[in-house]
């Protein structure tokens, strides 16, 4: 196995100061789709904003202030192109979690009224459920919920027999954050405007995963966190067609956002400054830009086929475990999720932490997927651009252990 | 002068990196009050917490990731005791705006109804301003204006004056962004008590120049952002009394902000998670809490006191450059802005940064209170814990050779 796939595997671990264990043994962090680790180039990046590059932006008359400015704008340009999308439609947000609330409350506060219909997926992350039940309580729209095929993908027959003209919104994970299922996000956009509907797509755990260009999709909103993407914490975008954009009302109030305040009347400035109050996370942008160079120069392509490798080794791997049962589609996008008989997850994470194996145990923030699954919580592991065999041969030492332990 | 002065002035100028141009030469910071520069300690945090220590919070069974909660909330302990708050009340935030925002739209959309009235003054940052504007938009409620005194100060008079059991809310700039002005904090809470109505006071100006205690100050909502107080972007802290935010509806739905989520009902985690959806800045919460080690190994009464000193120097200083009017109170904390006649605020930022002279010029973002100066943009100086008689000393230089140049 390890010599099939071998040539398809990235090397790019001691890129990573991250993955060493704090006596300085290899660490083995399979939970990149909670959040990935960062590269050197990444947090240097980071410090340099913080020293010699250090200056707000948009408002200094001086000179590092200027470049700051430059350099920011230039950072959005950079997240907007690495999904195929304009600057002036895309807005930082802290992440996508903020990027889904602010469609749901400025676009969905001003567009959605009773009977109209939202219509989500059995797989969707919490961040993609709770911000449309608040609009729907809000508006008096209700939620309808797509189910899954036997594999753990959303069913788009199911969504196109559900689909009716009261949808105005179709929001849908681009991959699962439990399962890896890719959604056929193409066909999922037809699906929707056919009814007039619009699509958000939740890119999370797309973005680090497999190439995005929302023009080539067709998709109306999308979401991405930079820490999941090999970025810092704190930030994310949100790209939206610039139509749609234009015609949201403001969703924070504060500085930067505005054209002119007087007590008596406040005009707003144009996306996406309309949406970005305050003084923005400056070096959250930085870093977000030095990741995506990173990225970029190892390729997405090739990082999708790396993941997609050590998947293929993993699934092989426990499939020949006694009692694990493997949930979600045999081509998952660097993310599987399983359960031992008789174990429950945390057991299985705890044990596997005493070898130095991250994993993650629990309901993912998607219970009602858990529902679904018919499980309380999964074990989930994880890839990334920096996982190899030994992660994986090292999961399946502790696995074995486990089923040892329990009997 | 400089010999009366010298005494109380702090020197830890060399603890922070920025302060030098790209050619190696003394930058003449005098743009805190916009964002602070940033100590080597909290750098260095910053890039630790992004390495070796690196890992989601809240989630994870293995050791680093309960290591970073653990981190992640003593870091939120900390940002509370700073200003004498519980950490059940303490929310992190992007910042001081989103703060206010929070409770303008969850406190105020709950509680606020047509004819209630909201009471600010006149000298609001516009991020204690639009916020108000747009929940007064969705509510009906009412926005009064509190005037200043001469000196540019709220005034207090004024204030208890316009109070009615009609007004719910005051919002109050607890340090002015422009004058430098200090609040009464704990008259302005009794006044508004006085009425039925809560105080929430944006301390972003306050909290790295006096020392804030949220309790003897007897306010119900503080906010403060991390980047002011020498800490990182993206990240702030609402404080709120707990009976407040416990009766308050979520603000963003996701991850970690829930008790339990189903399509049929989700139920909402206690404060202060309820308001933190998604994964949250932890880097900047690591790096706030460094910043607020480093402020306290110094202590806020020491820099206050060294603030004042440089304050009062630079008032006597430009008192004696022709043309140029000082606004704001003699006791300023830490902010100057002038103005120089026949010059425009920009061209004197745009000639002091040849000199390696950083100040800020423009109306920051205080519209109407420039409206009230009868000015549209001013200059502005603002010290930090790094600044020295020497930057002062360039700052004269360089209005000087201002005043020459435009004769």
């Amino acid at each position: 196995m390890a010599t099939l796939t071998a040539p398809r595997l990235l090397d790019r671990r001691t890129d990573f100061p991250g993955l060493v264990t704090a006596s300085g043994e290899p660490w083995h962090y399979l939970d990149s789709a909670a959040t990935a680790q960062k590269p050197k180039a990444v947090i240097d990046a980071i410090a340099r904003s913080y020293g010699g590059d250090y200056a707000t932006v948009h408002r200094g008359v001086y000179a590092r202030s200027a470049d700051m400015t430059i350099a920011y704008e230039a950072a959005r340009r950079k997240a907007a192109a690495f999904i195929g999308g304009r600057e002036d439609e895309t807005v930082f947000v802290r992440g996508a979690t903020e990027g889904i609330n602010l469609v749901a409350s400025s676009w969905g506060g001003k567009n959605l009224k009773s009977g109209d219909r939202i219509l989500l997926s059995q797989l969707e992350h919490h961040s993609n459920i709770v911000p449309w039940q608040l609009v729907a309580e809000r508006t008096g729209a209700v939620i309808d919920v797509a189910p899954l095929t036997e594999d753990g993908q959303i069913d788009l027959e199911a969504v196109e027999a559900m689909l009716t003209p009261a949808h105005k919104m179709v929001a849908l994970a681009h991959v699962s954050n439990v399962l890896g299922s890719v959604l056929d996000a193409k066909r999922a956009a037809a699906l929707a405007h056919n009814v007039g509907a619009l699509l958000l797509l939740d890119g999370c755990q797309a973005v680090p995963r497999i190439p995005v260009d929302v023009a080539a999709l067709g998709c109306d909103f999308y979401v991405y966190s930079a820490h999941k993407l090999y970025g810092p914490t704190g930030i994310g975008v949100l790209w939206g067609r610039a139509a749609l954009l234009d015609a949201m009302p403001p969703w924070q109030g504060g500085g930067a956002m505005i054209d002119r305040v007087t007590f008596e009347c406040t005009s707003y400035a144009p996306p996406p400054q309309r949406f970005e109050a305050g003084t923005p996370h400056i070096t959250g942008a930085i870093g977000l830009a030095a990741a995506i160079d990173y990225v970029q120069a190892i390729g997405v392509e090739a990082i999708h086929a790396h993941e997609c490798a050590l998947v293929a080794e993993a699934q092989d791997a426990l499939s020949g475990i006694n009692a694990i049962r493997l949930f979600g589609p045999k081509d998952s996008a660097g993310i599987l999720s399983f359960e031992m008989q008789g174990v429950h997850p945390h057991d299985i994470g705890t044990i596997l932490d005493e070898a130095n194996v991250a994993i993650r145990a629990g309901h993912h923030c998607a219970q009602p997927l858990m529902d679904h699954l018919g499980v309380p919580a999964t074990a989930r592991a994880s890839f990334g651009i920096y996982s190899n065999s030994e992660d994986v041969a090292a999961l399946v030492r502790g696995l074995e252990r486990v089923r040892r332990i329990f009997g």
